[in-house]
């Protein structure tokens, strides 16, 4: 009889911090990691960033990839899978870096501070009379595990706020949209707007040279998602005529983001290096071993992803 | 018999907003903006920011003076009060912006944002692995309506919050310490510190050369309160020797800050001019109202500030 075991790959995250988050949660689970795998007929679980192509066909006996993160985009868009489940990460802390990211960028916004940034450059006292929170109209595209909370963190400090994702959503105090409509009067109606969109087939380029000209003059954009979901060219094109004010950017087409591209000589984006969220295993280890005890159960995994669907 | 009346008086505030908001809550106040005060004597109320000196002592029927602004060092600092009740504004929105403020600038230093400016400047991709939340203490210095309010926000947010104050709190997530000691560990403890203490005779110039040697090296100071609660001299030391790694000032010994003041040309210094939150007439009018109800009931007024005490 084979044994039951889960393999760990990541070109990135620490497999000695996994084994030992893990097992605290799970100390009966034979954590192995690649290549070190043993019987691959043991493997019942993966937890994976970015394994090779082919990976997942080596093990018969898998039930469940895990992706060690939460934009399932570069695991759900290969064509290398098996028919397994497959589930990604979400965790307290990871919903709560992100929302400190959007806030943070929102209220920079919010509260004129890029207007003083360039005056202290200039070394003058330049006055903006400060409008109420309630004023400021913020949109959010994308109301899943980190956009709904950003949502309503917005929402409950005091923001005017609009969300905008597949199915309609009830959170207190966000307006909801859903639809290409809805992304019209989303993007006309506010003048900062948040993506914490997937990046799915549907999504891809979702926001270009048509939904930035559809935002108020002067709006404000802040992506935290996926890079590729903004038409980057369009972007740089809104920033340099002001139709766009300001960014602010976490992720790109191409991360690093290369040293020539335009996003770095413009005065109005702020960058930051893709870490708007990051995974702590301490954190993320607890709903890993509860999708696996799920499993057992013969229950769904947590934070379950649809490959058909993108995410 | 004398009829009841309010006195304004503000060399900034719009007394047409202030009479629109006030005699919206209380049709029949009868509002006269100085110097169109007619019988002195009609006079109960007053409801002012720096007005000239004798002032008060024109009216024998004064019964109130509500400051224009949460701020009361200027008011009470004078040596020409009169024997009366003393209040000051405060309102949802005021507080709602000076949290924004504070988790603004907070959040900023917890998310290592300087570190992305100047990586920018360089068009560097330049990763800083994030820390959670939790792991980032913070202490907010002076737990008033004001204080109390972003601390909690702090706490919500994810942050290990500790306050000082006079007497001791009972905030939720909110470590409670008070008096010289539970200042000295309070400096020593956290590395984002934040000012918002009121100017009283006891607190001026509270942090000094001792307290900023007395934080962790490479600590980060945030004052939206009274800029003379700081002695800048020693501030500015502590910013270029890299004691304290950055501050955000949004308060000044002298407003504007003068152009060839030593923080314009700090790297490490963000300067914004002294907004961090306002009074918003149509918000604020209802708690003034209430006081002026109150006091017709022989009530004491809301948010009443003590002479004695300085706040
Ligand atoms: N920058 C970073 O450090 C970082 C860290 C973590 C994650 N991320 C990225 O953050 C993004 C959000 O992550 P998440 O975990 O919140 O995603 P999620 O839970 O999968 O939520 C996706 C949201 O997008 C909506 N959506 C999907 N397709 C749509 C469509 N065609 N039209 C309108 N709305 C659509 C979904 O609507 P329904 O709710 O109706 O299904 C859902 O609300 C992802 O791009 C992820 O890669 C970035
Ligand atoms: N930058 C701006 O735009 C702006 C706008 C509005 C206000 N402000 C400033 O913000 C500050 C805070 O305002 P607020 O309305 O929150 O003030 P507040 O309600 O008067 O609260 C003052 C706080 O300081 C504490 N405190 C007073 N003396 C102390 C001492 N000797 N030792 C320790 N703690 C002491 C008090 O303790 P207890 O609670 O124990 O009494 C209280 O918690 C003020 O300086 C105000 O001028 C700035």
């Amino acid at each position: 009889m084979s044994r039951e075991a889960l393999v760990f790959y990541s070109p990135v995250d620490s497999s000695a911090a996994w084994r030992e988050a893990l097992t605290a949660e799970l100390p009966d689970l034979d954590f192995r990691v690649d290549p070190e795998v043993g019987d691959p007929a043991d493997i019942r679980y993966a937890l994976v960033w970015l394994p090779p192509r082919g990976f997942f066909a080596r093990f018969p006996n898998l039930q469940l990839v895990t992706n060690l993160g939460a934009g399932v985009d570069a695991l759900l868009g290969r064509d290398d899978l098996v028919p397994v489940r497959f589930s990604r990460l979400n965790d307290p802390g990871m919903t709560a870096m992100m929302t400190s990211y959007v806030v943070f960028a929102v209220t920079r916004y919010a509260r004129d501070i890029p207007v003083f940034e360039r005056a202290k450059r200039r070394g003058v006292w330049d006055y903006v009379h400060p409008r109420p929170l309630a004023d400021i109209k913020v949109a959010v595209l994308g109301l899943g595990e980190l956009g709904a909370p950003a949502a309503r963190a917005l929402a409950g400090m005091g923001y005017t706020v609009t969300g905008w994702s597949r199915s309609p959503k009830d959170i207190p105090g966000v307006a909801s949209e859903t639809g290409r409509e809805g992304l019209e009067r989303v993007l006309a109606d506010n003048e900062i707007i948040v993506s914490l969109l997937p990046l799915t087939p549907d999504l891809r380029g979702i926001l270009g040279a048509r939904e930035f000209a559809r935002m108020p003059k002067g709006a404000k954009f802040i992506n935290a998602s996926r890079g590729a979901v903004v038409d980057e060219a369009a972007l740089i094109g809104a920033l340099r005529s002001g139709q766009v004010a300001e960014a602010t950017l976490d992720v790109f087409e191409t991360e690093p983001l290369p040293p020539d591209h335009p996003f770095w000589t413009l005065d109005n984006v702020l960058i930051t290096p893709h870490l708007a969220s990051i995974t702590v295993p301490k954190l993320a280890a607890r709903d890993v071993a509860q999708s696996i005890r799920r499993m057992r159960q013969g229950l769904a995994p947590l934070h379950e992803v649809d490959p058909a669907r993108g995410y």
